[in-house]
């Protein structure tokens, strides 16, 4: 099957989608492909029903509404943000679990903002018009002022918090709104143990035997948000075989990407950031090791390298893969073949690749120094990234809008100061040590006798370094962080705190690189990737979707096993299996479940589905998506995909690759068998004005 | 204190020496400096007799004979290597310990050799005229030849393994000739968990508290060997400000480097080496977490690659610290400024800094390809490790053995072949997922487009090569590899095994970088060095020891606390700190006691000394050293240094820079009242003979 696909790919007039291959913008659903594959025609009101059930976490992460009370379902992963910061030496939540058995006890996330999307808007042609005819610098400042622009206008009409999105890497231009709610509470969590039961091996494996959901409450005014819109609780879950739907937000996917740009990837991007995953992933371990305290301090961080270096190692042995790149070549070999023979297509993209190319040059030439300075590697701690932006968001505010930064623009500073004022515990051990780490890097990678690296460290070593910059900052004080955004530039001119003065003698530098990067290599593959995607739309019709880009996404598929190692691998586990899985590892971390789950064990259906998986297409970020069927209904909730899947980043393929959700009918078993929490199991799927409670 | 000694350093006519400084040839001691500074003169008997009780440890590391009937005391981390090969899924000897309460329980090491250093001659002269006038492409080959051949010569007169080794990168060179052992019984090893108490976390810290031991025995024709050189036990150990002495085997250090060398070190070789360490780190840890069994299987390479990532750490700490290398860079000033004014020695050796940094130059061209080919970095496993080295026997056995390389010349063949047909068990999961990981690097840093990697991967993904060469190879039958040694090219010519085909694959260009290396490189630097080595000694007279070349060397200090963080750090900690220790890190992986310590906590005497720290100079491969006093009785024995320790890679210090040791009290103590192991407490030290037994 995989092979007649790769042949039908090949040829420029047929769609190159492959199977249930697709993210789905929602305001252009794959109703053909549906319809022909399913026989399924989704209805507006059931599209706009899913959209706004749907929320995105700023954290990074999927979610969705649960019942009319405001009640929001997501990972554990995904909560863990929040979950850590929440947390003190005297209250682990990640460990330990929590349960809010009354409202009153549900607890206020620190800087938590959920987004639901309200509406989208194709402005592409405003985008385009503003660009027109500009060289690349003038189009880099034109387009970031069209984009600011369109933005604060709708701000400023609605009151929603306005994002415009590019899609296709530049080929289109969309305005999406979202309501915004910033008081967000944490109602149940599990424990780590089982949210994360199999730990890193299991990690991206299946099958899996994980509890990996937390709830939330949006609020509105103090009181729990009414919800109009959120997802009925199926009965039975999903069945073998049964069409399932994924409305979430995949993160990022490079599957447009030209051949030139994949192997950039392959051969730079990449292996420099599993060096610098590794790297940190050791130095917080090491650190995790020499108290519980540090690694209670350490584990969301430590979790997240760790995910992502196995997400990465994933991707480059996809990009490493010469079936994978072989395939890859002969869809751009026929792309292009097809765009030389088209008189029109070759004259707007006949030199788009090529462009690409240079705009990668360009990216090699400053790569290490943008990493070092604009994205803050050499400076890898909380505090510096506060003392950023603290710094510059009282730079740019003294600008028109237009002309900031995007992340400085009117229409996102509520979110923005969300985060800068966060009153989320700072560590200082261990910020020192990972500034100190970084630093270290920033020597290794800029060289010892780079004057900035020289006027940094002051004749200090990297731990020296460190040290008194962490020792002597006052930005731990969130009153101060917002004195200083209030005293404007006189008061940050003026401060002598060594963690602001240190963002400001980099700031030229930084600002230096990103605008090379800005019209050289962003805006140049804007240009180009813009021609591509519009030679595919001409070629292929609609059935190309875009490139993930951490927005709402409609992705389908059907629950479904897969062959490993000559094995039929059933698709679906059973709560029963967890035990078993837990015997078979010794019953040592990771895989150890809760002494609750011991406890209850006699008192579970073991037959119960506990995880499944689906073959829609998914990426890190889909974490926390709703799982619905036909109905509308939840089934079940993404929040992890095989270790097959993680060449998705590149090419879709459903041979081996799965998503992997937490089944509906494990959840309301759990939380009525082991946690005793009988009154969110009810809540789940209800409609309290319906039933009249 | 250090302040002064930098002023005097600085002066080119004073010696450079700091201190307690030195790693000191067995053959030019420093009775100058042990007679100011303690009036203390060894005896040429001393002398042997420590000598003769030191033992190295081909695995890497050192040790003593501690009787007269064989007995050998080193560090469990030294004897991990050999417990590692001597375990099975049924025993895990490194965690479970192991004690032979009689000698014919003593179990046979799989390919352990011990070597002790019978004599020493200076050949210097000897290669010296054979290279003279050469250039620096004949100067190899015969550089090489003359190396070969005086190692042949005395071989063959004395039956004794002889080494010809190179001082002061090349200022001098002498013949080492030892007495073998490859009969070596292990005898004791305690547990893991108090052998490396405190795990990663403490490793490279004091207080310390690790029993870090183990006891081997050598034989003779099947009986234990009569060994009429041993260490006495001393009754009391060292005290406070005692004098102390180690007789060890340094591996490496880079102190008499030029700054363009150290600079290069810090800018390239460390970096390099430490993104090498921490991806093997991780993917031994991600592969350990899976299961019990593969934890075991992994256990003493991810120690050595944890080891290795903290040393290195700290010596790239030492190199990116500005006050280390103003230190030596004003050293290495003063010594220019020295050799300019003496008009001999601007002859001889003015240029010899250039052309190390020409030497470097060349070097920064190939190493990351010497390093994957030549090193093996890009093949790395055990069993490609074999490959090569049946391979490349064959093929230099039929040279003279003045041509062929070094570690193929006559005088090597046993040890090299107890080696290579070790019946160390090979587990094929550990030997694939490494060797993927490394073909997977190989098409980083060669490039995917690389020929070479090309043919190697020979259109498969790098696990799919991978898990086709290891589960095709049938070298993993240690008949196999005689049989293809005895049959000589012929066998290797014919040979389909897919290991022995890619070893003769990567052959051509690994010998071709060897070549450069050893052209441009090393014969390269061997000359300026020379040049500079006879300029300090011009300079300094004999008050210049050569840098570690895990060859013999002795060290002396005093046993000294030191002050950290504004603290007091005892010289010492006790037996009963051990348990305070593991209380306060609540007990928890890697801090927990074994249970049989916790049983006898009570029996044990809590004020006996267990750890101590002395100003000796020290560092990796000193493992193992016996420590002894001014009578030549044991105190103790090596086994880490600490943090501070690090930098004495490049430079001595007294300051904070300590070698950490295990008591000899706590030895006999817990032998006797933890192990129940009477019979060795009362062997240690014990001369037979004289006691008529």
């Amino acid at each position: 099957m995989v092979f007649t696909t790769v042949l039908v790919a090949e040829s420029p007039l047929q769609s190159p989608l492959h199977g249930d291959e697709g993210m789905w913008l929602m305001n252009r659903p794959p109703r053909k492909l549906l319809r022909q594959r399913y026989g399924f025609e989704p209805s507006d009101a059931w599209l706009e029903h899913l959209r706004r059930s749907s929320v995105r976490f700023n954290s990074g992460g999927s979610g969705s509404f649960v019942s009319s009370n405001g009640l929001v379902m997501t990972n554990h992963h995904v909560g863990a943000d929040c979950l850590q910061k929440l947390s003190s030496s005297e209250h682990d939540y990640i460990r330990e679990g929590f349960f809010a058995r009354q409202q009153a006890e549900e607890l206020k996330c620190v800087d938590l903002e959920i987004n639901v999307l309200v509406d989208i808007d194709d402005v592409t042609e405003r985008v385009e018009e503003a660009v027109a005819g500009l060289d690349a610098a003038k189009a880099r400042t034109a387009r970031r002022a069209v984009m600011n622009t369109i933005e604060q206008e709708s701000f400023a009409e609605t009151g929603l918090r306005s994002d415009v999105v590019t899609l296709y890497q530049g080929g289109e231009y969309h305005l999406y709104r979202y309501k915004k709610y910033t008081d967000v509470r944490l109602v149940f969590a599990p424990e780590k143990d089982v949210a994360f039961f199999g730990g890193d091996p299991d990690n991206f494996e299946f099958p899996r035997f994980d509890l990996d959901i937390c709830f939330f409450r949006v609020y509105d005014d103090g009181e729990p948000a009414k919800t109009e819109h959120f997802l009925r609780w199926s009965e039975s879950g999903a069945g073998d075989g049964e069409l399932v739907f994924v409305s979430g937000h995949p993160g990022r996917t490079n599957r447009l990407n030209t051949m030139a740009h994949l192997k950039f990837l392959r051969d730079r991007t990449y292996p420099m950031q599993l060096n610098l995953l590794r790297r940190r992933e050791v130095l917080l371990k090491t650190y995790s090791d020499r108290s519980l305290e540090n690694a209670r301090r350490a584990q969301d961080d430590l979790f997240t390298e760790q995910n992502r270096r196995k997400a990465r190692l994933g991707g480059l042995a996809g990009l490493q893969d010469p079936a994978i790149m072989g395939r890859k070549l002969r869809q751009e070999q026929a792309l292009r073949q097809a765009v030389a023979k088209d008189k029109k297509l070759a004259a707007s993209c006949g030199e788009s690749w090529k462009q690409v190319e240079t705009s990668l040059d360009v990216l090699a030439g400053i790569q290490v120094q943008y990493n070092l300075l604009e994205a803050m590697l050499a400076f890898n701690c909380e505090l510096f990234h506060v003392a950023r932006g603290v710094a510059r968001l009282v730079d740019e505010s003294t600008k028109p809008n237009a002309e900031r930064l995007r992340e400085y623009s009117e229409a996102g500073l509520e979110s923005l100061k969300q985060q800068l004022f966060s009153e989320a515990p700072v560590y200082k051990d261990l910020e020192t040590i990972k500034l100190a780490d970084s630093l270290g890097m920033f020597v290794e990678m800029a060289g010892a006798d780079d004057p900035l690296v020289k006027q940094v460290l002051d004749g200090r070593s990297p731990v020296e370094c460190a040290t008194e910059l962490i020792q002597g900052t006052r930005l731990v004080d969130v009153a101060f962080r917002r004195e200083l955004v209030e005293g404007g530039q006189d008061a940050i001119e003026s401060c002598d705190d060594p963690l602001i003065k240190l963002a400001r003698l980099v700031d030229g530098p930084a600002r230096k690189l990103r605008k090379t990067f800005e019209e050289q290599v962003d805006e140049a593959q804007r240009r180009a990737y813009g021609q591509i995607a519009k030679a595919q739309f001409a070629l292929y019709g609609s059935d190309v979707y875009p490139d993930a880009t951490f927005t709402l996404r409609l992705a389908f598929g059907v629950v479904k096993g897969f062959r490993e190692r000559g094995e039929e691998i059933p698709p679906w586990t059973t709560l029963a299996g967890a035990f078993d899985h837990s015997d078979a590892h010794g019953g040592v971390y990771p895989f150890q479940l809760p002494g609750r789950w011991w406890d209850h064990r006699e008192d579970l259906d073991g037959e119960t589905p506990f995880n499944f998986v689906c073959t829609a297409d998914i990426i890190g970020g889909n974490s926390g998506s709703p799982v619905v069927n036909r109905k509308g209904e939840l089934v079940g909730i993404i929040f992890d995909g095989n270790i097959q899947s993680l060449v998705l980043d590149f090419a879709y393929s459903d041979e081996q690759a799965r998503a992997v959700s937490v089944h509906s009918s494990a959840i309301r078993e759990a939380l009525r068998k082991v946690y005793d929490a009988e009154s969110l199991a009810d809540e789940l799927g209800r409609d309290d004005q319906a039933v009249g409670q």
